[in-house]
């Protein structure tokens, strides 16, 4: 292939580094950037540079805000006695979109993972700590992912706060809304089993 | 949801514009520019405005290029008797990747599609026609998808073509190799009865 046009593989690349965009997909997202107007590049070019250099973390939870203290902890109506630990900004998002929560947060910025070189001290464990020094916090959900790192993750932070006097909770496993039993898999089955409720 | 961060949203916003990219993973690209360093945005801001300010039509088969004459209708070693003729720029990576045609191409920017108000006018031809006027074109291969529209544009810059006694021939239609006989729809696979080979 002779067909080397410099700016064009440039954006192809770029496109190709960003999270599950394979080398077909980011030559696709390039084509239709060159069959806008250039308008709507600068546009695009704009925002991803507004997003860097605005977006920073909360002083609080260490989620993302363009302000020093994130809408949710600024926000009068949420309850500040809950807080809910996820792993990444992004979790923020998704408890959000279900509109059903409406305590704080507070972000690790990642999950104990020794093998990876990510020991307690490389999280905002300590910020959660310091959170929950002052009494205003009841309970923590641990809200980590359903994996191995995430698992080690809350069950340190539940030994560190349950001496505190806080409760500690833990996201329900069980069947997915929607899904398919013949798909579930042996572990979730059973802790769906496990954790059956009346009705 | 009140975790509204303008300037993040405004990222999402750009990439839930590019096409196949719905809301969340939109949601999931722009999280990674964020975790990404400043500069890393500002080479993809860069990339963007470049390749737009940049990438303009070939004179000659009007594919992309940063240059006047594209690489392949610059370069000496493609058979300048061949066109392809494709419907988008994107359609001569595609030919590029096999690494198996060694002719030259022209990109109609579209099919004929009246309902859509494009008419044949609207398209590359009379550029297309123009190209053959002096006898060095011996062969147009018909590329466009097989769809109505470019069935319908291949047959009619066909019937515009033969009349000069230059061959137009059309790209096979069979079952596609590493496809399975079971999914192919009927009309794939009365082509590939009709165009069988002798081995």
């Amino acid at each position: 292939m002779n067909y080397n046009i410099v700016p064009l593989n440039e954006l192809i690349n770029q496109f190709s580094k960003l999270p599950g965009i394979g080398k077909k997909t980011a030559a696709r997202l390039a084509y239709s950037i060159i069959e806008q107007p250039l308008e709507s590049a600068k546009q695009f070019a704009d925002a991803l540079i507004n997003a860097k250099e605005k977006i920073r973390f909360c002083n609080i939870c260490f989620s993302l805000t363009d302000e020093d203290i994130c809408p949710v902890c600024k926000s009068e109506k949420r309850d500040k006695s809950t807080v809910c630990v996820v792993e990444e900004p992004k979790d923020v998002l998704a408890f959000e979109r279900t509109n059903e929560y409406y305590g704080v947060y507070h972000v690790l910025h990642g999950v104990i993972s020794p093998l990876d070189g990510i020991t307690p001290d490389k999280l905002r464990i300590k910020e959660l700590m310091a959170r929950l020094s002052d009494g205003t916090v009841k309970e923590i959900i641990m809200a980590t992912n359903p994996t191995v790192e995430g698992e080690a993750t809350a069950s340190y932070i539940s030994r560190l706060v349950k001496p505190m006097g806080i409760k500690v909770t833990r996201l329900a496993y069980g069947i997915p809304v929607g899904g398919d039993l013949e798909y579930a898999d042996e572990y979730t089955l059973t802790r769906a089993l496990e954790g059956r409720n009346e009705i």
